[in-house]
């Protein structure tokens, strides 16, 4: 094994595990090769080579992505928010350093221009150099990138009513480290500050229904005390310990239906779609019966 | 730790690792006390008390069920299957000797007997007195068990019409260890021979479509040579390996409807289950796209 030690490496094998996140539970990954190990100014950079799931990279101990399984996360966290508005032309990505969301929202030919906020240029040039399939839409004519904290963008942003997005997908890592702040009620007015009439923001959860419950019920609380529209949805990443993440949309007009594909997928964008399609947007929102009545408090 | 040593737990940790079934990648549980460890005539059986998850049931090296999650499983592989079917009177379940899913059958007040077939006894007495929650239902009026290998029972038994089953419940473990012929063409006949007209069966497919597609394609292909409805669906369990695990339900009937909940679960019986609803149902029979396209062909 060459590169630069991490502590997360023992006998050969990754593991994520977090006495704060998920207690008593972890996730193993067999390491082929680590490829890169640092602390940027803002957290720990891991990146290796698995056995069997292409290369990783690994914020603060936790997977955000691996090759194998990327799409699963960067296609649902995009295209629920695409597709259930109706002709999306501005949008901003606040986190997402790896590119892959970037990816996915300039497959929608109606994009006009997308602009990832990343704090970290780390992130992004490791991505360009060990996961090429994800980052791979930094070199686009659409695509502008603005390397500063989100929160700070957002807050520092005199937006003009035309220049507001039409979506905004907060593509954070987990609330413990420097994306601490995109979990807050001040975060989601800086979003509906920032989000065109029609707008649809989407935020990963950093948690899912098996985890913590209650979490999640105090994210939609927050969510539902700015947005009209507030609803959990979920997607399923092998690599993510218990297998899932869940996600959060709101829309500012009280009569979108963030559930359904209003805008459906052309044969063009499904052939490009691994994951999406019509039918899983709306599977997504389903709930078993004991986490519907926790977060929506028996609605 | 008391109890009897196993080599699957080091360090405090119970380690699922399948260099077989999932190469490069593994689970891990605390573990707070070993209660049970024996290699019965059939299989290598565990029990621990886990940090966070309750007390577990592992096979042979795999997870089974944990106090904390097991309902997922439990409800989904019954009440598909149960809620598919109009009047399900005569039950059969296939293995399954932790109880959960005989405790889930008899909650449809419409069924007269329910039948469970196990081979290893030692799995239901541990589950009495490590799983209460689980094998509450032996000592149910309904409910016969008998000591035997679920295959030979089926070859054996000269169902008459009158006795044949509505549905059937295939409960196995996975079909590296005393359960492999569970997943082979010859017990998709002897199921469709122990059916009903309207019968319907479930079994546990022992994957994933994030572990091993072609398996899963396989195992559909196989059910669909005997049965003229063979569908796919899965329910998520966080300490399963990649977090779900997929069912295969098929259907005698050709024009079964096993997506959906035909009958509706009353207000009743909906009270008494904190996973399955009428939604999650169809939900579960949605899949990301190219696992669709991988399973179905196309289709």
């Amino acid at each position: 094994m060459g590169g630069i030690d991490s502590e997360l490496i023992k006998d050969g094998w990754f593991r994520e595990l977090s006495e704060k996140s998920f207690p008593g539970q972890g996730l193993a990954l067999k390491v082929k090769k680590v490829l890169h190990h640092s602390k940027s100014e803002f957290q720990d950079i891991l990146v290796f080579e698995s056995a069997t799931y292409g290369n990783v990279l690994v914020l603060d101990g936790i997977v955000q992505a691996t090759e194998r399984d990327e799409f699963a996360y960067q296609e649902m966290i995009t295209h629920i928010a695409m597709f259930a508005h109706n002709h999306p032309r501005r949008v901003l990505v606040i986190g997402g350093g790896d590119g892959g969301v970037l990816r996915e929202v300039i497959k929608h030919n109606c994009v006009e221009t997308a602009t990832l906020v990343e704090i970290d240029k780390t992130v992004i040039n490791l991505a360009l150099k060990y996961l090429p399939g994800m980052a791979c839409a930094f070199g686009d004519s659409k695509v502008q990138v603005k390397l500063q904290d989100g929160f700070e963008f957002l807050r520092a942003a005199a937006i003009s009513p035309d220049q507001k997005y039409d979506i905004i997908i907060t593509d954070s890592s987990d609330p413990e480290g420097p994306a601490e702040a995109f979990f807050q009620k001040e975060y989601f007015e800086l979003l509906h500050n920032a989000l065109s009439e029609d707008g649809i923001v989407i935020a990963q959860a950093s948690e899912n229904v098996w985890l913590n419950l209650d979490y999640i019920r105090n994210l939609i609380d927050s969510a539902a005390s700015v947005f009209p529209v507030a609803k959990y949805c979920y997607t399923t990443v092998p690599t993510y310990t218990s297998g899932q993440l869940g996600l959060v949309v709101c829309a500012k007009n009280p009569r979108a239906n963030v559930h359904r594909a209003i805008r459906k997928p052309t044969a063009e964008e499904q052939s490009q779609l691994r994951y999406y399609n019509e039918q899983i947007h709306s599977a997504a929102f389903v709930l078993p019966t004991w986490a519907h009545h926790k977060i929506y408090k028996e609605e």
